[in-house]
């Protein structure tokens, strides 16, 4: 297979999602065990009749937040958060984790202390056992955290296994998060209670894990954590099903709060903001019926067979609703 | 337990070490399925009568190379290989690789093709699945993977294991890297041959993993890799084992042409230029003379009762000799 990019071409013209698919084909075949290699939320790969998931994900300084928008504790839970939420999105079952640091030595060891408290909160939640990880010295502060979980049969939520005539369902409320940093790094006029909760969005995010269990359980196939937005990441699950998707911006979950007090911009928030990790799903609808009372979901729309790729927002007319920013994706501005 | 730092001490001030055991301590008693924990090489937990083991180690861009020194197929051929070291210093064998990237966004595609081709090369060699990973974007290149294995059987080499009496031995040639990197950033006179042998020490370590399982089949049962250089990394040994050590100056497996290059700098190199990636094992004289024609090793000294944590370097009379510069602490100069 030849590749499909030009040599000058740079990580800012390319993208993340096509550089993914550019080092999927430049890793070629994996060895039988894997089940699920590059590009879903999480690997899988199954040993001795069980079967096995593993995740890495980074919170860079500068890139995903400030540190004077965040305590050391909420640090160490954020990182940690977004790497189970990773294993939520395959309806897997968080084990063991490994962290590695990079930190700047100027830094107090009482802020190492404090980041391992927040991520050990969050680790007890979860049941899940640091078992080791990396410190090196660097002139930011980045942590990648890496966690390593099972499934409790063979099958796991993946991002292509959304079919034409799905409902598509979003866990908790959207946008709330993104709300939380515009109020952290630029203007944004809300209530006090509101601004808290929002920012405790942003900075706790809860993952999604006993949820995940609960849709595999429940007959769900296909699943992803919207971490960079619901329009992108459900541009992703259409790319990977080679399908498109269309839903109802009335239908979209946001928090009657966040809503009251901004109107209009939650919505856009929500479409767009990302960071929310809440689990999107898509599944029949006689299996969305199943999981009420067991999770709290919205039905936002259905699974299309085309345009492949291609989210449409409508109002409750039908008719298409323009909408501008597209979620966060690296390397692109 | 209380904390044993003063709350307002900086990282450069404690030092690696001491932080790594301020986390330990913190991080506390681990789920019963755990058989490693923070502090040694790797990870190690039990699943249904599988041991297996799992690492994290990063290489950052101004800390650990310049982009300048080294090809993008070579830092995705260290990258790899030095959690593999990791994976060979508890005598376990490697299956699958996730990796974390952040990259700047005026990178080339082909860039990072290559850091994979190298890292998959390495990849091809010890049989890894790269089965998954993450990129952010971030004005400096950082690599972190982390290797998840398994051990033949329920026991790994440990650095605690060692037992005064034990002699102490290492796999090749020590200085041999640190010598490449002072030809590539500062003055080092030698021929072009052995400067080639040396950059190429630097840019493209040997991971010891099959050494490491042959270790283990042999009866060792203390070994670390030599990362942080061979002072450093004894160090840890004996403060792990409550004991201390002797070697001898002139047992340290030099390279001959480095030797003749340089002389006895090239003692001080093996000392303590860091990044050899060989491994140091410690075993009862009867284990070791069984490994020979099995690894290439040579005996450098023993492990003594104490002091703890002290390691002595002696001449062929048995007096001390002086050496100066300790290994690499990320957080102290």
């Amino acid at each position: 297979m030849g590749e499909c990019y030009n040599r000058a071409v740079k990580l800012k013209e390319l993208g993340e999602w096509r550089l993914i698919e550019e080092i999927d084909r430049l890793v070629g075949p994996l060895p039988d065990s894997v089940l699920i290699g590059i590009g879903d939320d999480a690997a899988a790969w199954g040993s001795l009749g069980l079967v096995q998931i593993a995740t890495t994900d980074t919170l860079a300084q500068g890139v995903h937040f400030r540190l004077k928008d965040m305590s050391w504790q909420d640090l160490g839970w954020k990182a940690l958060a977004i790497s189970l939420s990773d294993i939520a999105a395959m309806g897997g079952i968080p084990d063991y984790a490994l962290v590695a640091l990079c930190l700047p030595g100027d830094k107090k060891v009482e802020d190492v202390m404090e980041l391992y408290r927040g991520l050990l909160e969050m680790a007890r939640i979860h049941r899940v056992g640091v078992v080791g990880g990396n410190i090196t010295a660097f002139s930011s502060v980045i942590i990648t955290v890496t966690v390593i979980g099972h499934l409790q049969g063979k099958v796991a939520l993946t991002r292509d296994a959304a079919k034409p005539g799905d409902q598509i369902a979003v866990t908790g409320y959207l946008g709330t998060s993104a709300a939380g940093l515009r109020l952290l790094t630029s203007a944004l006029a809300v209530d006090a209670e509101t601004a808290a909760l929002c920012k405790r969005a942003f900075r706790r995010p809860q993952p999604r894990v006993d949820e995940g269990q609960t849709l595999l359980d429940g007959g769900v196939m296909a699943a992803i954590d919207i971490s960079d937005g619901l329009m992108s990441d459900l541009g992703h699950v259409c790319r990977r099903c080679q399908g498109g998707a269309r839903i109802k911006l009335s239908r979209i979950p946001v928090h009657p709060r966040l809503k009251e007090a901004i109107g209009h911009q939650a919505e856009a928030l929500a479409l767009a903001g990302g960071e929310d990790y809440e689990l999107l799903f898509t599944a029949p609808s006689a299996i969305i019926q199943g999981l009420e009372n067991k999770v709290p979901f919205s039905i936002i729309g259905e699974v299309m067979s085309g345009p492949q790729g291609q989210v449409e927002v409508v109002d409750d007319a039908g008719k298409p609703v323009p909408w501008a920013k597209p979620g966060w994706e690296h390397f692109r501005s």
